[in-house]
């Protein structure tokens, strides 16, 4: 019997993507649409103070082609708390002109494959901590996509060992590391949460990391025999004193 | 010729996703929403001498994320009632303003894997008709999924023999056993009655449990070599009386 | 090379589901609505007579979930009176608060695996003829699925020796004899006319009968190893007395 | 390194579907659909023109089920005018009517798999030409799908040796051959200008030879092993004559 | 542990297919029409300018069949200007009559297979740098697909040694070459930007050489057994001074 790994689980998240009725929003009234801006900064405001008071982050992006046209990244400490939030954000008068476009729901995610060190519980490490319930970086592009690990024949990620699995793991982020500096990856779970296993979020100053550490990462074993992958989506970052004239018609 | 194993069946069961059309909703005057509710809630309230009654039950929770905004679970003696259920929810005046999302149709179902104990009948026994037509839970947290067993070249459950069947879900039901307390499983039969082969309902107080189980079972051999999952649904649980207050707009 | 086998076949099939909308259907006035109610009343006047002229067959059902409110199975000795069927359905009024949910075109068939007896051709015999041509019955419950004989690796249903396959159909059947009386079921062919090789049609007073057949066949070899399945839709038989009120609101 | 082969190829081909939206027929007023009809006519009486000249060809089937109310099938010399043809349905009266429903993009193909005779190259010959440049046949029935010859493990066509192709299309040949008389069929192909490989429609006088035919053939190497179908359309042939009370409300 | 290859990646890509309403178009008035042709030729005489000062480049094709009606590919230096691109797109007058159809985003990549001539970096040369930021042909036809390299039990390419890979690659570019004058080929990377690793757009004068080249190329065993194809768009050039007249109504 293959011994399954503990989590440390942080922050719940919502992937909120949605397209704007372009249309409809031009043919409100310039008042609709100041009515609709100003209580959205609102929404804005309300959640940067969460982010202030470190109860939760979020961020905002732009994104890039048909799939939608904004993309949300929510963190909250309880489910219940994003809940709130997508209901509140439903309601608003913006929403009115917002199509959903696709959402993911999972919670921050480490993995305890390394064996402790010196017997203290990683989870009780002020890193660990920080990592659980980070303040998500503001950098100028996204990419999301969720994953599975294969189960297929031969290629069956839950038969193999913890050992097996957490060395496979371990050159994985002999890659990832090699991008330091330039990518923030965030792994979030989602088994019995949403369709598929994992969510990877990862942010770049230079839209091309993206890519590069994507194909390299494609080479290493635990990808290119174990990895299956959804959707992506790309997104560009949308300050919030930009709001308005992205949504200037 | 493999054996197949007789089921014990009980209530039937109705899965209901419906997404709130908002903008239609606040589009309405106050008074045909206040009407829609008032009429929402006697509906409620039928329902609820019905569990009362012990000929039924049902939940009702908020889903995170875009697949849906409410998500129902009735259960019923007769497949007719739930038809009818169904019926008088569709006419009624809030699913004016709802949207179909996902639905899922089967039956409380336990299997006799297990040997008769002293010739008695399992079906007999009192514990075995309160688990067949049960009152569903109203913990903070569902979550829903479909599944088969795999029919995939070495990987076909329905080649295996009985006793082999019984044995890997025998190894899954400790992993089960763990999270006693923590979590309650429905299991639902589906086949012939809907496109999964039976449907999974988690219920539990700490949402977090709901991927812990997910995932740790994940492990097991009867799930790593022999399950398919499909779409996964979570719900924080909407209390009745908290019901015109997640309306209000 | 494989022998095929050859069929015999009867009745010309159409199984129409369609979702009601519930919205439209209130908004109309009760004139339109008793209008829309009594042509199609017409309708099923002159399915009827159709029916009883032995010239073709119908039932129609209530769909349990949201993949379709009603279900509709026509059976006519031609495709051009099944076409024509469709399009008056599709031109009455009733047809304008309906929407298209699925549908599926097939043939009533059956195989000549078994060899002749005396050398009697077995599409002449009366009880064959009644069978390609069948009056169906008007069973409380439906079961309609879609399926395929599997094509991969070593599992290849059109590579299998023809008295192989004979022998695992043989086999299959004696499953379904074990449902003699509490099952009827119609086999209609659909390679050439529809996605799926075969439409799988079960008719029950006991619904979970439904569910009780599918389950235990799926452990014969022709389906455990050769079965692919589609979607399934449940139905609740809907009564022609009951269809006015039915559709009250 | 396996050696492709040469294709011959005619005349390009649209394959076009399309649902009628009954009730805005039906909305429209009696002159509206009088003045639709109309145009459409002199559209059908210009492709009359052309087929006359030779120099092109389609047809008009009602399609059976609801996956579209009507399938034209256009053969043209050029893709230009396959466009120019397309935009100028689009943008017919009759087409604000009709909902686009599935369409198909090919070219009508030979395959160069048997040696050439005396030196002349097929191409050259009348008979290739009249049937890369076909008229087509208004019989009573319609069968299209798309397919594509599978790439899988030990099954990949694409591996296999020219003269193994050639052997197992022949094969194949001999099974189609069987129903000269009764099945006109036309292959069109497809790779790099649609999703699938090849496009394959099968006309016929009775409705049951395009399912006798397909199923035969599916028990042909080519087609057991290597052969994976798409979406099925069938179809009643529309004769121009009828148009107008088919489309009578 | 297999070896990624580096890539040399250009400007960066958007494929934009968008379906044209005609009903809504021929419902308003033909200032409204001419305002909206006017505003977007304002935007091509943009697109144009940009392209003139080669920070950029752009085409537009009208697509045969119903997947859309309108095939635009922009490329630019940035990511940046695309999403810019996209949303005044969106703002236009004209994009209210066209409903989104497709989308792709990657970036023109080349890969670095080839060892370096003279230790001289090949991204450094003015051809490599032409080929990078490429103004786009003007060609009759376009084809644009996705693909992946396949990752299946022994067909893995991502396991494959890098100067096997190199071989199979090279070995599928002399098929291309032999296409030399009839096909311009592009590939762009997709990998952590989009649903599948590269898009293929291929132009040609002759539409048929493009069903003839990626037929060839099928048999190349890097697409054989390595080659997973998507959805294929195919596009008959839209030269500007025929805009007005292609929607005329």
């Amino acid at each position: 019997m293959v011994e399954a790994v503990e989590t440390m689980d942080g922050w719940y998240c919502l992937h909120d993507m949605r397209t704007i009725d372009w249309t409809s929003w031009k043919l409100a009234t310039s008042e609709e649409r100041q009515a609709a801006i100003d209580e959205f900064n609102n929404l804005l405001t309300k959640w940067e103070a969460v982010e202030e008071a470190e109860n939760g982050s979020h961020v905002m992006y732009k994104v890039i082609g048909q799939k939608a046209d904004l993309m949300f990244m929510f963190l909250r400490p309880t489910m219940d708390e994003l809940v709130d939030l997508e209901t509140t954000f439903n309601k608003s008068a913006f929403a009115d002109f917002l199509l959903p476009a696709h959402s993911y729901v999972s919670v921050v995610e480490l993995s305890k494959y390394q064996p402790q060190k010196d017997g203290v519980d990683p989870e009780t490490l002020p890193e660990t901590q920080a990592r659980l319930k980070p303040i998500l970086p503001k950098y100028d592009y996204i990419s999301f996509y969720p994953m599975d690990r294969r189960r297929m024949g031969n290629e069956n990620w839950y038969t193999l060992e913890k050992n097996e699995r957490g060395k496979l793991l371990y050159e994985h982020s002999k890659t990832g590391r090699k991008y330091a500096g330039k990518i923030k990856q965030i792994i979030t779970g989602s088994i019995g949460l949403d369709n598929w296993e994992w969510g990877v979020t990862l942010f770049a100053h230079d839209v091309l990391q993206l890519k590069k550490i994507v194909y390299e990462m494609r080479f290493d074993e635990v990808s290119s025999r174990y990895g299956e992958f959804g959707e992506f989506f790309i997104g560009n970052h949308l300050k919030r004193e930009d709001f308005a004239a992205y949504l200037h018609v």
